[in-house]
């Protein structure tokens, strides 16, 4: 048995079976049962610019169907996440730029679901305050964090997953989902694993040795045959333990997001958000704490081998969805589409007819006041769309 | 010097020089100095579906400003041909459906200028039109077809090949102007020229030996290497010259023809139009007349050098823009238009920003209600395009 660091904020040693929790008493998969001890959280935030025109800083990735589903790719998370944990313990971290429309997308959310940021302070801030939150709500809880804006392919394989990381959490591991890679993409971080950890109700949870920065290609290929998985940005601890590791590395910033928790449930919460939150580190997650616990011993992996994707792109998007024999996707309306030798993505979303003649490889996307033609090969070149936009002056178009 | 054939209606013997018309006393470049017996008409039809969905059935392609030059193809046609004639010697020939728009972008066209046919007829029934009432206007006069959706780079140069045409044409012949071909071209038919007429004031012009369908790459390629022209279906003789080489070939054309221009200036004009012009044959003036007369040794040549095209699809289009360096050529407002590595061709016409990202060769042609992407290569598609539209009852679109 791998026994965590003797450390303050470190694993307890793993003695015996000791679940927290008992499952509630529902019939069925384990899927739609709830785990009693856990919590949500969903950080909605980032305007998705690889994915302009469809995604804008007015109605970020997040807020959109994009796999043709039915379902935005917040709802889709609602959905996967509230089975575990019921509507009173999921909440969206998002900009109150976004926060009617959250509330609009997820009627099921609770009335103290939606934590809005005054402004962008990056992952840290934003998860760091609702485990803040949920610490002063439930002293005991584990909380995990996963964004608005991924997608997920098989539900059930993903609570399964979740249910192993929340049985590591539980003994004082900060656990982050380990993707089973697809191929050695550049566009992603990585994990290596180390021991295995033999955690009871998480038979494959391993010791994490680092978190290693987005590969070029040759080294991409080199942590594929070793084994390496892509780091998600899922991050499942109790919440006092992240906490602990954030308080040992940036203590002003754990006593910033503590103190605006302790005013969140009273009349103060916005003149404090105003006050504190301003001056609060911009970090993300994994500078602030996953790396260097990972270094001190302490952050476990669970694999995930349950079909993701960040839909980073148009080219990652095209992947996901259904692609008709002889002609493009269509994201939206195919009777807006005409295709001639044709293949790629095409989303009509103004209401005209798109023709795509020719072009093996295209992204198309409509929009009222904007398309975008280019290639799956040159998806992420969109990015300096958006900044020529910017430099433009036309932010009425981002 | 050349003699045309002995025949009622061939060319006359040409022994002396002998203008049939003064030249008006206008000072200045030949190019602006009227030729007193001279009409020009202007069949003004055909969808130009290759250049959807900027050409429509509604707005077709010679109602559009193709060059950038803030002229439609019409306009600028006028341009070329109303120095020639004057505003009262040009005559437009049209559909219905078409004469308020010609009119609207052609305020100095006379009252009786526009001609409006019932229905499409094809080029011998729509030029035949024209011969027929001008003959009846003035006996002597002569008649010259040009379309009203090509593009003439060098007006003067045109000017003065009309010019010659004209002295030719005096003197019986059925005159074409063979362009200088650019290029192998598959899109025309071409002309064979034979040995040099040496008529006066028209010191280029030759003997047409044959029309010749339009080639294969290879055929096109020998076509070029024996110095043949290309066919733009310009046409210039004695109005009628025209008609009774037409009699000759189609009697039931022709008298149809002239009943209804017997009828034109008269209160019977509908009604003759409507009963005689559904029966007519439908017949391009290059079957009708040329090909069959070519033959008989009666149609004669005078080169063009004044870069002509004809604009027949989106990669032709793209060739007569400038091209600005490091982006493609822009058909409407620059400043929608936002390119990254891209090239070919982007119109931007319904007011929204269109960008395009890595594509060296892109056609993008963006209207309120249809939004095109293909390659120059691929232009010649286009037409399967509108024609999947008809196909799908999408009229709306066409």
């Amino acid at each position: 048995m791998r026994r965590g660091p003797q450390e303050t904020v470190g694993p307890r040693r793993v003695t015996k079976s000791s679940p927290r929790c008992q499952h509630a008493g529902v019939s069925g998969p384990a899927a739609s049962t709830v785990i009693e001890d856990f919590w949500a959280v969903v950080p909605a935030g980032g305007a998705g610019t690889r994915l302009w025109p469809l995604s804008r800083a007015g109605s970020p990735k997040f807020l959109h169907d994009l796999t043709g589903s039915g379902r935005t790719l917040l709802q889709s998370t609602w959905d996967r996440l509230a089975p575990l944990t019921g509507p009173d313990r999921l909440l969206v971290v998002t900009g109150r730029a976004h926060a009617a429309a959250v509330r609009g997308q997820l009627p099921g959310l609770d009335a103290g679901g939606a934590l809005c940021e005054p402004s962008p302070r990056d992952s840290m801030a934003a998860i760091g305050l609702a485990a803040a939150v949920v610490a002063r709500r439930a002293p005991d809880a584990v909380v995990g964090s996963f964004a608005a804006d991924h997608v997920v392919r098989d539900t059930g394989v993903f609570a399964d997953a979740v249910r192993e990381a929340v049985a590591v959490a539980r003994e004082g591991w900060v656990v982050t989902v380990g993707i089973e890679p697809t191929g050695p993409a550049t566009g992603f971080g990585y994990i290596r694993a180390g021991v295995p950890l033999d955690v009871p109700g998480a038979p494959s949870a391993l010791a994490v040795e680092s978190f290693v920065e987005k590969p070029d290609a040759g080294t991409a290929r080199e942590y594929l045959a070793a084994g390496y998985r892509w780091n998600a940005g899922m991050f499942v601890a109790r919440a006092e333990v992240l906490l602990a590791h954030l308080a040992r590395e940036l203590p002003e910033l754990e006593a910033g997001l503590r103190q605006i928790a302790a005013a969140w449930d009273t009349p103060d919460r916005e003149q404090v958000l105003d006050r504190v939150w301003p001056r609060l580190t911009r970090i993300a997650i994994d500078h602030a704490v996953a790396e260097p616990t990972a270094a001190r011993g302490g952050v476990a992996v669970v694999p995930g081998r349950f079909g993701w994707d960040d839909v980073g792109d148009w080219d990652s998007l095209t992947a996901l969805l259904p692609e008709p024999a002889g002609g493009p996707a269509v994201l939206g309306d195919p009777a807006a589409v005409l295709a001639l030798e044709a293949g790629g993505v095409v989303v009509p979303g103004s209401g005209r007819t798109v023709a795509v003649v020719g072009l093996p490889d295209a992204v198309v996307v409509d929009t009222p006041d904007a398309v975008l033609v280019t290639t799956r090969q040159q998806a992420q070149r969109v990015k300096d769309v958006v900044a020529a936009l910017r430099a433009a002056g036309r932010d009425d178009l981002l």
